[in-house]
Protein backbone atom coordinates (compact mmCIF):
# COMPACT_ATOMS: atom_id res chain seq x y z
CA UNK A 1 0.00 0.00 0.00
CA UNK A 2 1.43 3.34 -1.12
CA UNK A 3 1.73 5.82 1.97
CA UNK A 4 1.45 9.68 2.09
CA UNK A 5 2.48 12.37 4.27
CA UNK A 6 -0.83 15.20 4.25
CA UNK A 7 -0.61 18.68 5.84
CA UNK A 8 -3.80 18.71 7.69
CA UNK A 9 -4.84 22.26 9.51
CA UNK A 10 -8.13 21.61 9.68
CA UNK A 11 -9.92 23.71 7.23
CA UNK A 12 -12.17 22.79 4.26
CA UNK A 13 -9.28 22.47 1.84
CA UNK A 14 -6.89 20.28 3.83
CA UNK A 15 -9.51 18.30 5.11
CA UNK A 16 -11.11 17.22 1.52
CA UNK A 17 -7.41 16.34 0.29
CA UNK A 18 -6.97 14.03 3.12
CA UNK A 19 -9.88 12.67 1.76
CA UNK A 20 -9.17 12.76 -1.94
CA UNK A 21 -5.80 11.02 -0.90
CA UNK A 22 -7.51 8.23 1.20
CA UNK A 23 -10.11 7.41 -2.02
CA UNK A 24 -6.82 7.24 -3.80
CA UNK A 25 -5.83 3.88 -1.66
CA UNK A 26 -2.86 5.70 -0.20
CA UNK A 27 -2.02 4.55 3.81
CA UNK A 28 -2.49 8.18 5.29
CA UNK A 29 -0.10 10.11 7.67
CA UNK A 30 -1.61 13.31 8.67
CA UNK A 31 0.55 16.13 9.88
CA UNK A 32 -1.00 19.40 11.60
CA UNK A 33 1.63 22.33 13.32
CA UNK A 34 1.41 23.86 16.57
CA UNK A 35 2.88 26.66 15.24
CA UNK A 36 1.67 29.69 17.38
CA UNK A 37 -1.37 30.49 15.06
CA UNK A 38 -4.01 32.58 16.95
CA UNK A 39 -6.72 30.49 15.48
CA UNK A 40 -5.36 27.60 17.14
CA UNK A 41 -9.03 25.95 17.95
CA UNK A 42 -7.79 24.53 14.31
CA UNK A 43 -5.87 21.92 15.75
CA UNK A 44 -9.01 20.90 18.17
CA UNK A 45 -11.28 20.29 14.75
CA UNK A 46 -8.03 18.36 13.50
CA UNK A 47 -8.39 15.73 16.58
CA UNK A 48 -12.25 16.15 16.11
CA UNK A 49 -12.36 15.31 11.77
CA UNK A 50 -10.10 12.35 12.50
CA UNK A 51 -12.10 10.31 14.79
CA UNK A 52 -14.18 10.15 11.18
CA UNK A 53 -11.38 8.88 9.22
CA UNK A 54 -10.19 5.25 9.84
CA UNK A 55 -6.67 4.59 9.64
CA UNK A 56 -5.00 7.74 9.92
CA UNK A 57 -1.95 8.02 11.67
CA UNK A 58 -1.67 11.65 12.87
CA UNK A 59 1.88 13.97 14.36
CA UNK A 60 1.49 17.24 15.65
CA UNK A 61 4.85 19.26 15.30
CA UNK A 62 5.07 22.22 17.66
CA UNK A 63 6.96 25.09 16.47
CA UNK A 64 7.38 28.61 17.89
CA UNK A 65 6.98 30.62 15.18
CA UNK A 66 5.55 33.19 17.25
CA UNK A 67 8.57 34.08 17.80
CA UNK A 68 9.44 35.26 14.81
CA UNK A 69 6.08 37.05 13.76
CA UNK A 70 5.66 38.96 10.73
CA UNK A 71 1.95 38.24 10.29
CA UNK A 72 -1.48 38.63 11.62
CA UNK A 73 -1.72 34.71 12.18
CA UNK A 74 1.52 34.30 14.44
CA UNK A 75 1.24 37.94 16.00
CA UNK A 76 -1.63 39.07 18.46
CA UNK A 77 -0.08 42.85 17.55
CA UNK A 78 -1.24 42.89 14.12
CA UNK A 79 -4.99 42.31 13.43
CA UNK A 80 -6.51 40.11 11.09
CA UNK A 81 -8.23 42.12 8.60
CA UNK A 82 -11.89 42.47 8.11
CA UNK A 83 -12.26 43.91 4.77
CA UNK A 84 -10.73 42.69 1.85
CA UNK A 85 -7.19 44.34 0.94
CA UNK A 86 -4.89 45.34 -2.13
CA UNK A 87 -2.06 42.59 -2.72
CA UNK A 88 -0.96 40.04 -0.10
CA UNK A 89 -3.06 40.27 2.98
CA UNK A 90 -1.05 40.22 6.39
CA UNK A 91 -1.82 37.08 6.84
CA UNK A 92 0.92 36.14 5.11
CA UNK A 93 2.94 33.98 7.13
CA UNK A 94 6.73 34.28 5.68
CA UNK A 95 7.77 30.96 4.38
CA UNK A 96 4.96 29.00 5.75
CA UNK A 97 4.40 26.25 3.31
CA UNK A 98 8.02 26.06 2.25
CA UNK A 99 8.57 25.37 6.49
CA UNK A 100 5.47 23.06 6.46
CA UNK A 101 6.52 20.56 3.26
CA UNK A 102 10.09 20.79 4.59
CA UNK A 103 9.03 19.18 7.55
CA UNK A 104 6.23 17.10 5.45
CA UNK A 105 9.18 16.00 3.50
CA UNK A 106 11.37 14.83 5.90
CA UNK A 107 8.71 12.73 8.15
CA UNK A 108 7.95 11.57 4.65
CA UNK A 109 11.14 10.01 4.04
CA UNK A 110 11.21 8.64 7.80
CA UNK A 111 8.16 6.73 6.30
CA UNK A 112 9.45 6.00 3.33
CA UNK A 113 6.29 7.30 1.85
CA UNK A 114 5.44 8.20 -2.13
CA UNK A 115 3.68 11.47 -1.82
CA UNK A 116 2.75 14.67 0.28
CA UNK A 117 -0.45 16.13 -0.38
CA UNK A 118 -1.16 19.70 0.05
CA UNK A 119 -4.22 21.48 0.02
CA UNK A 120 -2.91 24.72 -1.73
CA UNK A 121 -5.54 26.64 -4.75
CA UNK A 122 -4.72 28.88 -6.68
CA UNK A 123 -8.22 29.98 -7.81
CA UNK A 124 -10.46 31.22 -4.40
CA UNK A 125 -7.19 32.31 -2.49
CA UNK A 126 -5.81 35.35 -0.89
CA UNK A 127 -2.67 35.41 -3.31
CA UNK A 128 0.10 33.49 -1.21
CA UNK A 129 2.87 33.34 -3.19
CA UNK A 130 3.97 29.98 -1.74
CA UNK A 131 0.56 28.26 -3.42
CA UNK A 132 1.15 29.16 -6.71
CA UNK A 133 1.72 25.76 -9.51
CA UNK A 134 5.49 27.32 -10.07
CA UNK A 135 6.41 27.75 -6.31
CA UNK A 136 4.77 23.81 -6.30
CA UNK A 137 6.90 22.73 -9.22
CA UNK A 138 9.73 23.86 -7.73
CA UNK A 139 9.14 22.58 -4.59
CA UNK A 140 9.20 19.47 -6.19
CA UNK A 141 12.44 20.06 -7.98
CA UNK A 142 13.92 20.74 -4.52
CA UNK A 143 12.51 17.67 -2.87
CA UNK A 144 13.95 15.51 -5.96
CA UNK A 145 17.19 16.30 -4.63
CA UNK A 146 17.02 16.99 -1.12
CA UNK A 147 16.73 13.30 0.24
CA UNK A 148 18.71 9.98 0.18
CA UNK A 149 15.66 8.35 -0.55
CA UNK A 150 15.48 10.70 -4.05
CA UNK A 151 18.81 9.65 -4.89
CA UNK A 152 18.07 6.42 -4.34
CA UNK A 153 15.57 6.32 -6.98
CA UNK A 154 12.39 6.96 -5.34
CA UNK A 155 11.36 10.41 -5.31
CA UNK A 156 8.31 11.61 -2.94
CA UNK A 157 5.85 13.18 -5.49
CA UNK A 158 3.94 16.34 -4.48
CA UNK A 159 0.11 16.29 -4.88
CA UNK A 160 -1.86 18.98 -4.90
CA UNK A 161 -5.30 17.83 -6.09
CA UNK A 162 -7.09 21.30 -5.20
CA UNK A 163 -4.72 23.38 -6.93
CA UNK A 164 -6.74 24.42 -10.09
CA UNK A 165 -10.40 24.00 -8.69
CA UNK A 166 -12.53 26.74 -7.51
CA UNK A 167 -13.93 26.79 -3.78
CA UNK A 168 -17.49 25.38 -4.95
CA UNK A 169 -15.64 22.30 -7.10
CA UNK A 170 -13.46 21.65 -3.90
CA UNK A 171 -16.96 21.75 -1.37
CA UNK A 172 -18.52 19.57 -4.05
CA UNK A 173 -15.59 16.97 -4.51
CA UNK A 174 -15.87 16.75 -0.72
CA UNK A 175 -19.67 15.92 -0.35
CA UNK A 176 -19.25 13.21 -2.54
CA UNK A 177 -16.22 11.61 -0.28
CA UNK A 178 -18.74 12.14 2.86
CA UNK A 179 -16.92 15.63 4.34
CA UNK A 180 -18.90 16.89 6.70
CA UNK A 181 -17.36 20.73 6.78
CA UNK A 182 -19.48 21.82 10.23
CA UNK A 183 -16.44 20.38 11.34
CA UNK A 184 -14.16 22.30 9.61
CA UNK A 185 -12.20 25.68 11.18
CA UNK A 186 -11.46 27.56 8.13
CA UNK A 187 -11.21 31.47 10.42
CA UNK A 188 -8.01 33.47 10.66
CA UNK A 189 -9.91 34.69 14.10
CA UNK A 190 -11.91 30.98 15.55
CA UNK A 191 -12.83 31.65 18.70
CA UNK A 192 -12.14 28.54 21.36
CA UNK A 193 -14.60 26.84 19.87
CA UNK A 194 -13.44 26.72 16.57
CA UNK A 195 -16.96 29.10 15.62
CA UNK A 196 -16.49 31.69 12.64
CA UNK A 197 -15.59 35.57 12.45
CA UNK A 198 -17.83 35.06 8.63
CA UNK A 199 -15.73 38.19 7.74
CA UNK A 200 -12.14 37.41 7.31
CA UNK A 201 -10.83 36.91 4.18
CA UNK A 202 -10.68 33.03 4.79
CA UNK A 203 -14.37 33.29 6.09
CA UNK A 204 -15.33 35.21 2.90
CA UNK A 205 -13.88 32.79 0.48
CA UNK A 206 -15.54 29.97 2.50
CA UNK A 207 -18.89 31.05 2.50
CA UNK A 208 -18.87 32.07 -1.26
CA UNK A 209 -17.64 28.94 -2.04
CA UNK A 210 -20.75 27.47 -0.22
CA UNK A 211 -23.18 29.98 -2.05
CA UNK A 212 -21.59 29.13 -5.54
CA UNK A 213 -21.73 25.54 -4.90
CA UNK A 214 -25.69 25.79 -4.26
CA UNK A 215 -24.52 24.11 -0.91
CA UNK A 216 -26.30 25.38 2.52
CA UNK A 217 -23.59 27.11 4.42
CA UNK A 218 -22.37 24.34 7.72
CA UNK A 219 -20.38 26.81 9.03
CA UNK A 220 -20.93 27.66 12.37
CA UNK A 221 -20.21 31.16 13.27
CA UNK A 222 -20.05 33.17 16.45
CA UNK B 1 24.10 47.64 6.29
CA UNK B 2 22.65 44.58 4.88
CA UNK B 3 21.21 41.84 6.86
CA UNK B 4 21.82 38.51 6.72
CA UNK B 5 20.66 34.78 8.66
CA UNK B 6 23.88 32.88 9.59
CA UNK B 7 22.57 29.07 10.10
CA UNK B 8 24.72 28.46 13.29
CA UNK B 9 24.76 24.73 14.50
CA UNK B 10 28.38 25.64 16.89
CA UNK B 11 30.50 23.83 14.13
CA UNK B 12 33.53 24.40 12.47
CA UNK B 13 32.15 24.94 9.19
CA UNK B 14 29.03 27.33 10.71
CA UNK B 15 30.99 29.50 13.08
CA UNK B 16 33.69 30.09 9.94
CA UNK B 17 30.23 30.96 7.77
CA UNK B 18 29.51 33.65 10.29
CA UNK B 19 32.89 35.10 10.61
CA UNK B 20 32.83 35.05 6.76
CA UNK B 21 29.11 37.33 6.52
CA UNK B 22 30.43 39.65 9.31
CA UNK B 23 33.49 40.42 7.62
CA UNK B 24 31.20 40.96 4.71
CA UNK B 25 29.66 43.68 6.19
CA UNK B 26 26.19 42.22 7.17
CA UNK B 27 24.65 42.46 10.58
CA UNK B 28 24.28 39.07 11.61
CA UNK B 29 20.99 37.07 13.21
CA UNK B 30 22.21 33.75 13.71
CA UNK B 31 19.39 31.04 13.70
CA UNK B 32 20.12 27.82 15.77
CA UNK B 33 17.74 24.89 16.31
CA UNK B 34 16.97 22.93 19.53
CA UNK B 35 15.92 19.60 17.23
CA UNK B 36 16.22 16.92 19.78
CA UNK B 37 20.01 16.33 18.84
CA UNK B 38 22.16 13.84 20.62
CA UNK B 39 24.98 16.47 20.69
CA UNK B 40 22.80 19.36 21.89
CA UNK B 41 25.85 20.33 23.91
CA UNK B 42 26.56 22.17 20.35
CA UNK B 43 23.99 24.66 21.43
CA UNK B 44 26.23 25.25 24.74
CA UNK B 45 28.98 26.13 22.27
CA UNK B 46 27.03 28.17 19.95
CA UNK B 47 26.53 30.38 22.94
CA UNK B 48 30.27 30.61 24.06
CA UNK B 49 31.14 31.64 20.51
CA UNK B 50 28.72 34.12 20.36
CA UNK B 51 30.03 35.84 23.67
CA UNK B 52 33.08 36.06 21.46
CA UNK B 53 31.50 37.72 18.53
CA UNK B 54 30.03 41.62 18.51
CA UNK B 55 25.99 42.51 17.67
CA UNK B 56 25.14 39.39 16.81
CA UNK B 57 21.63 38.81 17.57
CA UNK B 58 20.27 34.85 18.47
CA UNK B 59 17.53 33.03 17.78
CA UNK B 60 16.96 29.30 19.01
CA UNK B 61 14.13 27.58 17.31
CA UNK B 62 12.41 24.50 19.17
CA UNK B 63 11.91 21.72 16.85
CA UNK B 64 10.73 18.34 17.70
CA UNK B 65 12.66 16.07 14.88
CA UNK B 66 13.30 13.50 17.55
CA UNK B 67 9.97 12.39 17.39
CA UNK B 68 10.11 11.82 14.12
CA UNK B 69 13.70 9.94 14.07
CA UNK B 70 15.08 8.15 11.52
CA UNK B 71 18.94 9.24 12.01
CA UNK B 72 21.51 8.49 14.25
CA UNK B 73 21.21 11.89 15.24
CA UNK B 74 17.95 12.24 16.74
CA UNK B 75 17.22 8.92 17.62
CA UNK B 76 19.27 7.37 20.60
CA UNK B 77 18.42 3.83 19.24
CA UNK B 78 20.66 4.42 16.18
CA UNK B 79 24.44 4.94 17.10
CA UNK B 80 26.74 6.75 15.94
CA UNK B 81 28.69 5.25 13.30
CA UNK B 82 32.59 5.12 14.40
CA UNK B 83 34.19 3.70 11.19
CA UNK B 84 33.92 4.91 7.75
CA UNK B 85 30.81 3.60 5.90
CA UNK B 86 29.78 3.38 2.01
CA UNK B 87 27.18 5.36 1.17
CA UNK B 88 25.16 8.26 3.13
CA UNK B 89 25.87 7.52 6.57
CA UNK B 90 22.93 6.90 9.14
CA UNK B 91 23.84 10.54 10.73
CA UNK B 92 21.68 11.82 7.60
CA UNK B 93 18.48 13.05 9.09
CA UNK B 94 16.41 13.43 6.62
CA UNK B 95 15.30 17.02 5.01
CA UNK B 96 17.44 18.96 7.81
CA UNK B 97 18.93 21.44 5.38
CA UNK B 98 15.66 21.91 3.40
CA UNK B 99 14.04 22.28 6.91
CA UNK B 100 16.79 24.91 8.52
CA UNK B 101 16.69 27.01 5.59
CA UNK B 102 12.95 26.62 5.20
CA UNK B 103 12.75 28.26 8.77
CA UNK B 104 15.79 31.11 7.84
CA UNK B 105 14.01 31.69 4.84
CA UNK B 106 10.77 32.73 6.73
CA UNK B 107 12.86 34.80 9.83
CA UNK B 108 15.05 36.21 6.55
CA UNK B 109 11.58 38.07 5.67
CA UNK B 110 10.50 38.92 8.87
CA UNK B 111 13.42 40.67 8.96
CA UNK B 112 13.60 42.11 5.38
CA UNK B 113 16.98 40.52 5.00
CA UNK B 114 18.79 40.27 2.07
CA UNK B 115 20.95 37.06 2.61
CA UNK B 116 21.04 33.76 4.10
CA UNK B 117 24.06 31.96 4.66
CA UNK B 118 24.60 28.15 5.18
CA UNK B 119 28.22 26.62 5.75
CA UNK B 120 27.61 23.53 3.88
CA UNK B 121 30.42 22.21 1.93
CA UNK B 122 30.48 19.36 -1.28
CA UNK B 123 34.35 18.62 -0.39
CA UNK B 124 35.33 17.23 2.66
CA UNK B 125 31.44 16.06 3.67
CA UNK B 126 29.52 12.96 4.56
CA UNK B 127 28.13 13.08 0.88
CA UNK B 128 24.33 14.22 2.33
CA UNK B 129 22.72 15.24 -1.03
CA UNK B 130 21.16 18.63 1.10
CA UNK B 131 24.98 20.00 0.75
CA UNK B 132 25.33 19.66 -3.04
CA UNK B 133 25.55 22.93 -5.40
CA UNK B 134 22.62 21.56 -7.66
CA UNK B 135 20.88 21.26 -4.45
CA UNK B 136 21.07 24.50 -3.19
CA UNK B 137 20.95 26.53 -6.49
CA UNK B 138 17.54 24.27 -6.75
CA UNK B 139 16.52 26.18 -3.07
CA UNK B 140 17.57 29.60 -4.57
CA UNK B 141 14.73 29.38 -7.15
CA UNK B 142 12.44 28.25 -4.61
CA UNK B 143 13.24 30.66 -2.47
CA UNK B 144 12.94 33.39 -5.55
CA UNK B 145 8.81 32.47 -5.66
CA UNK B 146 8.15 31.29 -1.97
CA UNK B 147 8.29 34.97 -0.52
CA UNK B 148 6.37 38.10 -0.03
CA UNK B 149 10.14 39.83 -0.34
CA UNK B 150 11.00 38.31 -3.62
CA UNK B 151 7.88 38.89 -5.37
CA UNK B 152 8.40 42.66 -4.43
CA UNK B 153 11.35 42.02 -5.89
CA UNK B 154 14.07 41.62 -3.24
CA UNK B 155 14.61 37.82 -3.37
CA UNK B 156 16.85 36.76 -0.42
CA UNK B 157 20.16 35.42 -1.89
CA UNK B 158 21.34 31.97 -0.56
CA UNK B 159 25.51 32.42 0.36
CA UNK B 160 27.26 29.56 0.49
CA UNK B 161 31.06 30.52 0.87
CA UNK B 162 32.79 27.44 2.05
CA UNK B 163 30.80 24.78 -0.84
CA UNK B 164 33.87 24.72 -2.62
CA UNK B 165 36.98 24.65 -0.30
CA UNK B 166 38.18 21.95 1.48
CA UNK B 167 37.88 21.04 5.19
CA UNK B 168 41.59 22.66 5.48
CA UNK B 169 40.95 25.77 3.68
CA UNK B 170 38.33 26.34 5.87
CA UNK B 171 40.65 26.44 8.47
CA UNK B 172 43.26 28.72 7.58
CA UNK B 173 40.48 31.13 6.40
CA UNK B 174 39.45 30.85 9.65
CA UNK B 175 42.07 31.69 11.38
CA UNK B 176 42.65 34.52 9.24
CA UNK B 177 39.43 36.04 10.81
CA UNK B 178 40.37 35.05 14.79
CA UNK B 179 38.30 32.07 15.06
CA UNK B 180 39.28 30.05 18.70
CA UNK B 181 38.05 26.91 17.15
CA UNK B 182 38.77 25.00 20.49
CA UNK B 183 35.37 26.90 21.07
CA UNK B 184 33.44 25.02 18.45
CA UNK B 185 31.71 21.17 18.45
CA UNK B 186 31.77 19.31 15.54
CA UNK B 187 31.58 16.07 16.79
CA UNK B 188 28.68 13.76 16.74
CA UNK B 189 29.02 12.47 19.91
CA UNK B 190 30.26 15.01 21.95
CA UNK B 191 29.75 14.91 25.56
CA UNK B 192 27.46 17.29 27.58
CA UNK B 193 30.87 19.26 28.44
CA UNK B 194 31.10 19.39 24.14
CA UNK B 195 34.24 17.25 24.18
CA UNK B 196 34.89 15.26 20.98
CA UNK B 197 34.64 11.67 20.52
CA UNK B 198 37.17 11.86 18.02
CA UNK B 199 36.12 8.54 15.71
CA UNK B 200 33.01 9.77 13.97
CA UNK B 201 32.82 10.99 10.32
CA UNK B 202 32.48 14.82 11.37
CA UNK B 203 35.86 14.24 14.10
CA UNK B 204 37.56 12.44 11.09
CA UNK B 205 37.03 15.34 8.60
CA UNK B 206 37.68 17.79 10.73
CA UNK B 207 40.83 16.41 12.15
CA UNK B 208 42.50 15.28 8.46
CA UNK B 209 41.41 19.07 8.27
CA UNK B 210 43.79 20.64 10.55
CA UNK B 211 46.41 18.27 9.93
CA UNK B 212 45.93 19.43 6.12
CA UNK B 213 46.37 22.59 6.65
CA UNK B 214 48.90 22.44 8.96
CA UNK B 215 47.73 23.69 12.16
CA UNK B 216 47.59 21.97 14.97
CA UNK B 217 44.16 20.76 16.32
CA UNK B 218 42.81 22.42 19.34
CA UNK B 219 39.73 19.95 19.69
CA UNK B 220 39.13 19.12 22.92
CA UNK B 221 38.82 15.07 23.19
CA UNK B 222 37.29 12.95 25.68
Amino acid sequence: MSRAVILLSGGLDSVTTLAIAQSQGYQCHALSFDYGQRHRSELDAVKRILACFVDVTHKVIHLDLDQMGGSALTDVDIAVPMQPSAGIPVTYVPARNTIFLSLALGWAEVLSADAIFIGVNAVDYSGYPDCRPEYIETFQKLANLATRQALEGKAIKLETPLIHLSKAEIIRKGIQLGIDYSMTVSCYAADAKGHACGECDSCRLRAAGFADAGVSDPTIYQ
